[in-house]
């Protein structure tokens, strides 16, 4: 019995797709579940947070979150159960009714995707009927020579999506010349935006937080005060099933949201908002909340380095995160699509191949995105040696050196 | 000094704008806060409700509120902090890509608004640039010889809002014909909605509720299983400002809803859908909680019932609700604006005359809002008071008796 059939013969039901966090890090989050507590219902400014009102949340989460995210306290906006919802929602009311600074709404429009890049953002795209053009990331952001060249030819690129720090998946961090050519760069079109995901602000890996440079100033300070568009969240801090989620952007963005928004909603759960104030309590307090996190993952993705590294060296090759929730794995060229299905087959759930691409299409078939935050070590530790035990057979097949029955 | 110098010489600072629950009402949901408690977070299937996942919300809660609304549980959605935000994204989505069993986006579209009806329902038409044509009510539901003539007739009318029982402001519920009615009448659009507000299901003022025949198992009946959308929410039940939205309609309906609804978001707060669980424990137990509501309520529905009565018999007309959070004075065409301007000036802010019709235009300026749930009762029976100052004064002057400076 060789490797590969020794693997399925374990039955394994293993899950290696979504970046969700374990129930230890939800754990950690536990005090929320009785907070704010019996009498505990005024905000800082006296008013009543259980009753109508509120549109742009409680000012003193805000005020937590504003150095984290870059943005100043009255310029981020605190929202519902997801950030998602929020960069979604900005996009509708853009392909309805345009933007700020524009002259017609967003139809017929495109987006510049680096890649491999987050799936659920392609998703609002392809819903939308946006077209997407990739761009190459190149470990600290995606190739700006590239990106200037398309934005500055075509007025129908209407905005770039990013994740500037410990990116999905590949983890990089964009430097600050590159924070500052996205801040600055001639477009074509006048209402250009920066979809600014900052989903891994404080997800750090390392005691040495990498550090990415704020937008929001940069695009003022380059005379595009409405380029950036600023996104946060709780999810994968307190609870992904019950967090908040932050906007922050200029002015002229937040008064044309908020204006679409108020026909959407009284407000926000701003009772949500006082029990995550009263738990997280200040800056610090995340950061010291999310230390506690980094306990419990940076040993998942050590396990994922060394089982890469003893298994798969000079087979593949992979990022290293210092921070943020996955692992990118580039395998030979054509087998991204058979690794998964051999896992598959043999109980090791992972994201489809192409899925961190628009349209869910890997040019080459060579990215694996791993996601090794939810499971224990042990499984954890299952599934990455059976990944290795796919990655060698597939290539080994796509070589000419197998099929391995 | 006559009555109304002498009104604006008190000084007041009282509000009758806007249905808001009072803080007594809020503290019977008190317990909320502190729920779930510190280590409950297993739904009835055993799942997490802290992490990801759930994108039509906790069963256990949709169980509860599924007989209150008349939809079974399996066909309402659970969503978050309101359900103006379903309707709204409902819309939305309708305006973007069309509806099952229609064959084009909703542009150019036109919706029935029974008068005087709810405000915001009527901005969201407004926003997406949906024509309102009014129809009259008639105290148990609108004219409908006039509604079925005009679906009839115009493929461009796509749906009707309408509030079945304790509406919004006129307090009446519909009949079981109008139900019929509605679920069965030809349509010139295949496409043709229900949207079946009703937020104030089990807001009863007295101890013999009204019920509604159930929309949409009438609209199955009738062979139109897709007419019906079904909406409401925990607002006005536990904390308006984090409650639950709910969301009843055909499989169809649902499945094109949270289709889009999943580019959109992971899912909802779960927790908070626990913790209402938790608290809210069954049906009855949602029915007992607003009997206490309603022991709250009642005594300003009969102040205000009293003050006009004894101050206002013969000079204007208004509804005696038996549910819901409005009173709708009716004065002599011509003198809403005035009472409101007066009002105003003696320091009584009221809801702008007009709100309740579409483009914020009462044709016969007669219609006044009250909202009589927030102040306490000495503050709502200066207000009150106040209130028909003001109308005598407005009318005396309409009718050529005034102005009395």
């Amino acid at each position: 019995m060789n490797a590969y059939e020794e693997l399925r013969a374990r039955g394994l039901r293993l899950d290696l797709t979504r970046g969700k966090p374990s129930a230890e890090q939800l754990d950690l989050a536990n005090p929320l579940l009785a907070l704010p507590g019996p009498a505990d219902f005024r905000a800082a400014d006296a008013s009543d947070v259980r009753n109508y009102g509120g549109l742009r949340g409680l000012p003193e989460l805000r005020a937590i979150f504003a150095p984290l995210l870059g943005v100043a306290a009255d310029r981020l906006l605190a929202a519902g159960n997801a950030s998602l919802e929020l960069m979604h929602d900005y996009l509708v009311h853009a392909v309805l009714f345009g933007v700020p600074g524009g002259d017609h709404p967003w139809r017929d429009a495109a987006f510049l995707c680096p890649v491999p890049g987050y799936d659920r953002h392609f998703a609002i795209c392809a819903k939308l009927g946006i077209e997407m053009i990739p761009v190459a990331l190149t470990g600290d952001g995606p190739d700006m020579a590239e990106v200037e060249r398309l934005v500055a030819e075509d007025a129908r690129v209407k905005g770039v999506w990013c994740v500037p720090k410990y990116s999905n998946p590949t983890g990089e961090t964009y430097s600050p010349a590159v924070v500052r050519r996205l801040a600055a760069m001639p477009t074509a079109a006048p209402d250009f935006r920066v979809f600014w995901d900052n989903a891994y602000a404080v997800h750090h890996l390392t005691t040495e937080p990498r550090e990415v440079e704020d937008l929001l100033p940069a695009c003022e300070s380059a005379g595009n005060p409405d380029r950036a568009l600023v996104f946060g969240s709780t999810s994968k801090i307190t609870f992904a099933g019950a967090g908040v989620g932050f906007f922050g952007a200029s002015d002229a963005n937040l008064d044309w949201f908020t204006g679409h928004l108020s026909k959407r909603t009284i407000g926000p759960d701003k009772i949500n908002h006082l029990r995550h104030t009263r738990f997280l309590r200040s800056p610090d307090g995340v950061l010291s909340h999310m230390a506690r996190h980094r306990e419990l993952l940076a040993p998942k993705f050590e396990l994922v380095e060394r089982v890469l590294t003893e298994q798969l060296t000079g087979v593949a090759t992979w990022t290293t995160p210092e921070g943020g929730y996955f692992v990118s794995l580039r395998v030979t060229p054509g087998c991204a699509t058979r690794v998964v299905e051999l896992a598959a087959q043999a109980g090791i759930a992972l994201t489809p191949a192409g899925a961190p691409f628009p349209y869910g299409r890997d040019p080459e078939d060579a990215v694996i995105r791993i996601a090794p935050t939810y499971p224990p070590l042990p499984e954890l530790a299952d599934a990455m040696n059976g990944l290795a035990v796919c990655v060698r057979l597939a290539t080994d097949e796509h070589l000419g050196r197998g099929p391995v029955r």
